[in-house]
C-alpha cells in the first residue's frame, strides 16, 4: 500500500546553499568520501550547480504517478529525487512536470531514470540529473511511496537530507550532519587553493604531501631507460 | 544477395515539416506510444531537431559499403537510416558520406552504428543521431540490402516511413498513419498549452488531471511524520 | 614492486604538432586502422585536439598514487596516459593534479578511468578524455609502474608514443612510426580535399571510386518498388 | 487500443520440427544469415533445442498482462514470443504460467524481458530463452497486442513464423519461407559432415575452401620470426 | 574512520529458515515486491537456496581487507553480505576466505563485486552470489565498515536482516518484518499450489483471476486474421 | 598489408603443463598480479583447466578469415588466441573450425569475440573461452596478422606466451617469465594449503596474518550495537 509523508524534517536553505558552494567534488570528500550517487547520473545540461533539499518518490517502471502526488508536498528549496522498484530508462519527467515543480519552488530534479524535453528544460534552465535521455512517456498506473526513505542510485536518502548536484553528479548528505559537512568543506576548500598555488608553481605532490619516504616503504624502484632491458 | 529497391514511396513533405514541428516526444504520444527508437541513438550536437522520409540500408559490422549505394537513391527531405546485421560502434559515417548525403538533398542521418569526423558534421551543421562517435573507419566488402524495410534500434521501419528526430531522441511514423498522426499531435500541443499555463500558476496536476479519487481506489494513504514511526 | 623508468624516449615535438592538426580520423587511417583507443573514452568538452608524447602510468583501482609520481617524469609536450589495474569509474583527477601537470608542460591526459573536477578542468582549457566524470575521489596506498608499457584502453602504448586526441577520439602512434605516418596522413589530407569537392557538387561515390564492378560481381541487384513484391 | 488477433496463420509442425533439428546456426545460415535475434538472450538451461510456431505479445514495463491473454490464443507447437514497450529486466514468466501455456501446447518461450522460478521451469522442463534471470513479479494494469507483427530483440516476428531455439540463441524464419529454408538446412548439413570429416583428418581450410589465391590477392604476406624484426 | 560495530541484533533461525523454504520470488512478492537485489547478482552453481542472517561489510575498491575483519563477528547462520564504495569486478572472495567463512558458521555470500575459485567453492558447496567471476585478487590497504547498515546491489541491509538467495536472486527482509512476512509467504504458497493445479488442466488465468471485465474496460479489442487488415 | 609470422617461439610444454595445474588465480598472483584478461572472457562449459602456447590472431568485425590462416601455424600444445579490430559478439569459431584446430593440436581457444555451435564444442570437450555465445556466422573478405604480438581484453600477448585459463578466467604468461612463474605458483600452493587448514580450524585471518596492529593504525574502532547510536 503506498505512502505519503507529510511534513517532513528539512535542513536549513543557509547550510543547503553553503552546501551548493562548496560543490559535489569537496562535499563527499569532507563526509568522508560518503553518499556519492553511481556516475551514470548526468545533467541535461552543462555547467550547472545546485543544492536543496531532497522531495523523494519511488515509481514503478514505465509509471511517473508518484511525481504528481510529490508536487503536493513540494516546499521551496526542495530537489526531486526520483528512484524506480525495477530499472528503466523511459522520460518520466518533461516540460509539464517541470512547469508545475517549479512553480512550488522545486530547485531540480534528479532521476535514476530517463528524462525527456531536454530542449525545453534547457531554456526554463531546470537542472536535471538522470540515467537516460528518452522521449517515451509513462502512465499513471501504480502509485509508489512518497517522501519516505529510499535507495536512489545505490545511495540511501531520506526526506530532507542535503543533494548536492554539479557538472561533477549528485552526492547526498544525511540532514543531522550537513552542518557539520559545511564546516568541513569550507576548510577543505582554504586547504585546496594553497595546494592550488603551489602545485600551478611547479613544486610536486610528491613534495608537498610528502610521499617520498611511504614510497620507498613500499618498494618504489627508479632506473634509466638506457638500463631497463626488457622490463620498459 | 543484396538488394536495391528504387521509386519507394515517400510521403509529402508538407506533412514531414509539419511532424518535425511537433518534436519527437508529441509525436511519438500521438500515434500511441510506438515507434520510438532505443535511448542509446543520440545527436553528436544539441539543440537539433528535424525530419525526413526514411533512406534505409543495411550494413555488415565494420562496412560502409550499402551507403555509398544509398546516397544514389536519396531524394530531397530524405533521411539515411542504417541499421547494421550485427552490433558494431565503427564510424560509418564521416565528412566525405555527409558531404555527398547532402549534395542529394538528404537533411540528416540515423545510425544504429557509430559516426566520425564529428567536428566537421558539426561546422556543416549535417545532424546525426548515432550509437556512439568513433573514428575508425569501415571497408567496403559486403554490400546490404538498400530501400528494404529494416528494423534500426528496435523499431520496424520501410522506406518512406517519416524519421523525426531532435534532442529527445528519434521516433518513426508509418507513412500511411503520418497525416493522422500530424493531426493528433498538433492537437495535443494546443492541449499542453493550456495545461502548462495552468501548473505554472500552481495547480496541481492531482486536481487537473482528477486524480484523487483514483488513488484513493489504489489504497494511497497519508500519514503525518510525527505519527509515521518506523516506515519514515 | 613498482618502477618508474626516467629518461625514457619521445618524439620529436614538430611530428608530434603535425599529427594534431591531421586530427585522430586521418592518423588511424594513415597508419592502417591501426591504434585506435575504446570508442567509450571520451573528452570532457569539445571540440578538443592534441597531440603528446605518451606519459604512462599504471593505477590500482580506487587510488592515484602513480599520478603524482608521474609528474616528476613530465616533460614539455607530454600527454598523460593512465590505464587502471582493474576497471574503475572513480575520478582519479581533478584540478590540483591538472594545476601540477600544466605546470611541467603536459598538454592533457587520457584516462582509462573517471576524472573530476570537470568544470575547472574546462574553465582551465585543460582536456581530459576519460571513461566516465565521477566526484569520487581515490586514495594514495598502491603505487604501480610509471613510465613503462602499458595497455591503455585497449591499445599498446610505450612511454614517447605520440597520441593524438579530438572529438572523434583517442589514437596512439608508435614513435618509430610517427614520422611515416604523419607523411601519409598528410598525403591523405590532400587526397580528400579533392573528394570532397566533387562529391559536394553531387558526383556519387559509386562513380568517384569506380565501385559498379565490384557490386555486380557480389550480386548485387536493382529492382523497382513496382515490382519487389513481398521483398519491400 | 490493444488489439488480440485471432485465428492467425501459422507453418505446418512438420516444417517446423525440420527446422528444429538442423538448429539454429545453420538454420541462421540456410537462410542467408538473417533473423537471429540479440545474442544476450539466452537460455535459463542447457543443452536444448525446440522450435515452434511464434505466439506474439507485447508488454507494457513491469506488466505481465498480455501474457495472460496470449495464452487463450496458443495451439499446439507454439512458442511464446515476448517485447516490451520499454526494456525490462523483470520476471514476466515464471511456474504458474508456465503451467498454464504447457497446458495448451505451448513449447517454450522467448522473452526480451526477465523470467523467473528458474528451478521450477528446469524441473518441468519447459525451456524459456529471456534476457535475464530475475525474481522481480509484474503488475496487471497494461494490456498490450497479442498476436500482431512485433519487433523482438531486434528481429520483426509474425505470428506463425518459425522460432528456432537452441544453445547458440533464437533465430526466427518468415512462415512464407520456412520449407525453402528447411530444404537449404538439410543441404547445409550434408555438406558440412563431409567438410568435417575432412578437417578432422587434417586438412587444411586454406586448401578445402581454396583460399590461398584470394589471400594473395589481399596481400597477405609471409615472414619468418627471424626475419621479422620490430614487427613480430 | 572505519567501524565495526559488536554484537549487532539477529533474526531468530527457525524464522530465516523458514524463509529460506519459501524461495526468493514468493518472499519478495509476500513483502510487498519489495527489498530485491540488481538482478545481475548471480550465483557461482545451481541449483541453490539458502538464508541466513546478514553479516555486513564494506569493501574499497580492489580491497578485501574487510573481509578478513567480518569474519570475527560471524555467528552461525550468518550470510556475508559485500558492498564496495565504488564499483569492482574484482574477485574479493576466494577459497581460503570460504573455509574461513565456513569454519565460523556462514553459510554463503552475497557480493556486489567479484568472486573467485569458483570450481573448489562449488566443491566445498559453498554459495556465492556475485556481480563477476574473477580471478584477479585483491589488495589489504583500506578497511571499510563492518556491521553497519550498507546499501548492496541497490537495496538498504542492515547486520541480522534476513537475506534469502536462491537460482533466482537475492532478496533482504527487515529483522522487524521477517516473521510477519514468513506468515505471508507461507499463505502465498498454499494458494499457489491451488492455482498451478487450475491452470494445468487447462483453466484460463482470463477466468481464474476474473480479468475480462477489467480488460474490456481499458479498452482491448479482438479481430479475426483475416478481418485485421494492415495491422496483422 | 596483413601479416604472417612463421616459426615463432614457444614455451616448453612441461612448463605450460605445470602453469595448468597451478591454475588462473595462483598463476594471476605468482607473476605479481599482472596478465588478466578482462573478465568478461567465460568459459563455454565447466568445470575446464587447461594451458597451452598462445597463437594469436587478429580478425577483422563479423570476419574470421584470419583463423583459418592461424590453423596452418599450429603446432600441438596451442591455445588459440582471437581479438577483434573492433568489437563484435559474432560467432567466430563453430565445431568445423574447432574440428580442424583439434586434428593440429590446438587445446582450446581464447575470443575477444563471440563462439557458436557450443553443444558441439561441449560435446567435443574443445574448450573455449569468450566474451559471448551467438549463432551469428562470420564472412571471410578481410584477413588480419597471425602471429604477431596482439592486445587481447586488455593483456598483450605475443605468440608463444603461456596462455592459462580455467572457470575463473585466463591469464597470460611472458614466456620469459614461464619458469620463474612456474615456480613461484608452485611455491605459493604449498603455503596455501596450510594456511587452509589452519583456516578451517577457525583461526581468524586476522591473527594469521597479523592484521590487528596495521586496522589500529589505520584508525579502526570496534563498538557495541547498544553503544553505537545512529551510526548503527
Amino acid at each position: 500500500m503506498p505512502l505519503v509523508v507529510r511534513n517532513t524534517l528539512r535542513t536549513d536553505l543557509a547550510v543547503v546553499d553553503g552546501l551548493a558552494k562548496a560543490g559535489v567534488a569537496t562535499v563527499h570528500e569532507a563526509q568522508g568520501r560518503t553518499g556519492l550517487l553511481r556516475a551514470d547520473i548526468r545533467p541535461i545540461f552543462r555547467p550547472v550547480r545546485v543544492a536543496g533539499n531532497a522531495l523523494t518518490c519511488e515509481v514503478a517502471p514505465g509509471d511517473n504517478w508518484s511525481i504528481h502526488i510529490a508536487v503536493e508536498q513540494a516546499q521551496p528549496g526542495d530537489i526531486l529525487v526520483v528512484t524506480p522498484t525495477s530499472p528503466c530508462d523511459d522520460g518520466y519527467l518533461g516540460e509539464l512536470l517541470a512547469e508545475s515543480l517549479r512553480a512550488h519552488g522545486v530547485r531540480g530534479a534528479v532521476l535514476d531514470v530517463g528524462t525527456r524535453d531536454v530542449v525545453t528544460l534547457t531554456e526554463m534552465g531546470f537542472p536535471v540529473w538522470s540515467k537516460a535521455i528518452s522521449a517515451k512517456g509513462t502512465v499513471k498506473e501504480t502509485p509508489g511511496n512518497v517522501q519516505t526513505p529510499i535507495v536512489c542510485a545505490g545511495v540511501y536518502i531520506r526526506p530532507g537530507d542535503v543533494i548536492v548536484a554539479d557538472d561533477d553528479g549528485v552526492v547526498a548528505v544525511p540532514r543531522e550532519q550537513a552542518a557539520a559537512v559545511l564546516e568541513a568543506a569550507q576548510a577543505r576548500e582554504a586547504n585546496e587553493a594553497d595546494k592550488r598555488t603551489r602545485l600551478a608553481a611547479g613544486e610536486l605532490g610528491l613534495d608537498l604531501y610528502d610521499m617520498r619516504g611511504r614510497l620507498t616503504d613500499k618498494g618504489l624502484r627508479y632506473v634509466d631507460y638506457a638500463d631497463a632491458g626488457d622490463t620498459a
